[in-house]
């Protein structure tokens, strides 16, 4: 896996403050809980980078089911830290975009991951993703 | 309040085993999990005392969004516990219905309240719940 | 119950964007995620208003296990909605505080509440609040 | 990726029922509910086919904190679904367990991923799994 390597290309960064019920017992967050903070970052892309909020791409009939995810542990965080989700566009295909993750607690890394996303209409049939989110996603890439 | 009173009537028990994602970093379930374990008792009392699964009833376009919480705290429970929760019914209108639960641990109550629903169609205008329904729901109570 | 009255004091306002992840299959936030919401309320609460961060309280042994929550929804919410949790002090005891909760959509009331806390020890021994507290508390409520 | 072949050795089968808190928006179980599911599996496993319940293992002080994880989704779920959590081992060295898992709906295969565990003392360290336990994981894998 190539996860290991540092991306390129614009990323977006969005804090992100623990509360106790992202905690688990063992007094770190939970592993599920990252997937929550991927969607975060992914969604803040959209809107930021994309200039195309997810919301908007849903009312349209664009969805993005998830099709795979992929989460790397590097080390803890705990309540009240204040983290940075780091997001960006790792591959693109006419049918699928890659997300992948960093999320950083003073500049050390704690999680880094990606998941993969089916382009697909309201009905679940797999759909092109139109040349103007191609082009957009590709200058997010290539810089 | 009369939360603490005891509830009479028929309640239905379901087992609940606690797993870390329910925990904090206080090593006790998370305040708000328990609302989860709520409308675990309900769905299975509605499924097992009434014979109404909720989704059928869904289906028909009957739908009972939340109106009222409320959770008294009484004792913690912790990482792989099995706890009970003992669903049943406090009070019905025309327009609502009042679950009760009780979460005990080997018979020491962890924590109890209750949920207020209105009864509505599927664009949130209310409803009066139908003869045959609140007959099974009164069986439930008067016993 | 008094819920209804507006709350008085020194209130602070934390914005929260609402994900998929915090909605259901009714197309609205999850009964159970708004307790969520009241903790980060709090939690920012207790940083800016009292300038006494909960981390820093836990790690002088001071802790505030909830006792009893209370929310009354009264109107829904959905996915990137731009939430507004506003959070102040209701009641104060020598062994306790009452937080309440008013959460808005510009500036619609979508749930409101309070959680009720008790004053404990490292051990969960009720502990009295300290007058220091007690008055940074008492100016919160008396503006 | 070798998730796609079907694990062998002894597997363990939990039934999971879907709660309106698992589903999000689109109308189907969210993405990240599925780690509590793998959490589930692999504590159940650990319990009956171990015969080494975690919170014991935990009380002796060995942990198994995750370093990787990975989903891959391939059909949807919905609210009140009957879902089955299947749980085995993929992978065992000196220093960490990998689990595998496939989550199905009457048959139909809905999730399917891995986790990775460190084996660690209370203080992170880590440590080598003993004899015995490897001895027990073997089992499970060479049938």
């Amino acid at each position: 896996m190539k996860n290991e390597v540092r991306p390129r290309g614009i990323r977006f960064t969005v804090p992100y403050r623990v509360i106790y019920g992202d905690t688990d017992k063992a007094g770190v967050v939970y592993y599920g809980a990252y997937l929550r903070l991927f969607e975060i970052g992914r969604t803040e892309f959209m809107r930021n980078v994309l200039n195309r909020p997810y919301r908007a791409m849903e009312e349209e009939g664009i969805l993005f089911p998830v099709v795979e995810a992929y989460l790397r542990y590097k080390s803890s965080s705990t309540y009240d830290d204040l983290l940075e989700i780091e997001t960006g566009i790792r591959e693109i295909s006419s049918y699928s975009i890659t997300f992948s993750y960093r999320i950083t607690r003073s500049g050390r890394l704690v999680v880094q991951g990606h998941t993969k996303h089916a382009s697909t209409d309201r009905k679940g049939k797999l759909t092109k993703l139109s040349q103007g989110l191609i082009e957009a996603l590709g200058r997010t890439v290539n810089q």
